[in-house]
């Protein structure tokens, strides 16, 4: 007897990644599917405010698959964001905005475009099978694309997302905007926060080249308030390099009203920051003018210059 | 000022990877985008026939490209089957139905799908885009999906690839059955080929985990028939594995009217194929029965056993 397809999004869930489980786990019912929506990890504040706010149950936390398990990865593909088992699984679909970072022994179903959210390309799933998003959906999917595209401000924000923002926000019948800045302002709440779980409600394990890297990213609508926690952000920091055996973490304060990011860098190889933007930093930190997206403007900058 | 585009399938192309580089551009140059379709070898026989049969030109053949240069890759993804130099290209898309095995550092549109043929995929995305492919495209649609799919005999066909053929016989006012049969057979034509050229024609570098090899695969109405220059083929087989430092070379050669392949391996893990398929090898060769799919029937079960 086969078990039910498994969906699920990357470790440290952000919006996206959980909403398009639950959505791609709509969409796979409705084409006849038997699936599961799943979660690699805690809420956020900001996706436990989507999922209040539109009174949606989250998706099921599960932290090991058996072998052979069949699964669709949505909102990331690279085997180090993923189930820590997972080139056990049978991957049946992955749909993504990420660059690839995974192979196969078999072909698949795969459906990446380099838009700004996985929503924006489930939208067009939903189309290409004669389907439409009902309004508790269209809510969810409208809610990951202004989480992921900082309402549209973004430099990853594409004209797909934005039609398909337009699109949603009809059906959802939802002023976007005033909810979206509600929505944002709820995920920079850092109050019930440890300092270990604010190091790691976004972060990415990324190697640069042969940098071991973390990369985390804390939205907040004052890079002030973040800072003056910088010494035991620091030590927090300083405790994981020791122990995943980091050449690099950068934390990535990113103010979402002014599109900036404070960066503090630790580790053997802080200087790449350096060397990547043409910045020194001070005292372990720097202000990256107009740097907003990790995938756009850190990634790829940070690989060339490793 | 950018250039043109390259749209490309793989190395010692088949009709799949000439036609969807055709059709792919076709498509693109509907959509508005400036493009060139090319290839990375000449034809086969099978493919020259369907380029003769609807008067068709062949894509510009291509040996490398600029750094940055702006490729669309079809039919494949794998470095090892690309262009030599694709590390230096900027890829905008792969439309394909293999295993995924390349990696980028920035997002892309992405498009597999576990179909038979590439074809069947871009026939989707004409739909998806509102458009229909115009006789001459859907003519070479078919040819391919009938090449790949050995006239939808094989096990890689999928009831996607038999409703494409339906749908494109139809557009293309083709008798598929009796057009599909004449151009496998055109395809089986060895008469005018070096043994250097025979193993080439279809030649795939795969490596099954650690063991580095080629696997060639020659389609024939009459499997005594190639066999008759066994000798021959086996000098040339061990002069491409020294030159290239194999440790396998599977030479399958299929019959396409009754569904077999015989084969005939070489190198120091030609044991291999005796524990995949359970069988014993006799004079280097033996008879798969009902293998015809390298992608289905080969790939995979070798990887496994490796």
């Amino acid at each position: 007897m086969m078990s039910k397809t498994y969906i699920f999004g990357h470790k440290s869930p952000d919006t996206d990644s959980i909403t398009s489980s639950l959505v791609m786990a709509d969409l796979e019912t409705k084409l006849g599917n038997d699936v599961l929506a799943c979660r690699l990890g805690s809420l956020n504040k900001e996706t436990e405010y989507v999922l209040n706010y539109f009174d949606i149950e989250a998706p099921e936390l599960i932290e090991k698959i058996e072998d052979e398990q069949q699964v669709i990865l949505v909102d990331h593909n690279s085997p180090s964001e993923s189930i820590d088992n997972i080139e056990n699984a049978k991957i049946l679909k992955v749909v993504d905005h990420h660059k690839i970072a995974f192979e196969t022994s078999y072909p698949l179903f795969v459906r990446t475009e380099p838009v700004g959210c996985t929503e924006t390309v489930l939208l067009k799933l939903y189309k290409e099978n004669g389907l439409t998003p009902d309004k508790t959906i269209a809510s969810l999917m409208l809610s990951a694309i202004i989480s992921d595209t900082l309402l549209l401000k973004s430099p990853t924000t594409t004209e797909d997302d934005k039609d398909a923002v337009k699109e949603l926000a009809e059906i959802a019948e939802i002023d976007y905007e005033s909810y979206g800045l509600e929505m944002l302002k709820a995920g920079t709440d850092l109050s019930s926060f440890s300092i270990e779980e604010i190091l790691s409600l976004d972060a990415k394990q990324i190697d640069f080249k042969d940098v071991k890297s973390i990369v985390n990213q804390v939205n907040t609508a004052d890079i002030a308030d973040v800072m003056e926690m910088k010494d035991d952000l620091e030590a927090g920091m300083e405790k994981i390099i020791e122990e995943e055996e980091l050449d690099l973490f950068m934390l990535l304060i990113t103010d979402i009203v002014n599109s900036n990011s404070q960066v503090i860098a630790l580790g053997k190889d802080a200087a790449l920051v350096e060397k990547a933007y043409g910045v020194k930093l001070a005292d372990n930190t720097v202000l990256l003018e107009g740097v907003v997206s990790r995938k756009k403007q850190v990634v790829p900058i940070m690989t060339e210059n490793a």
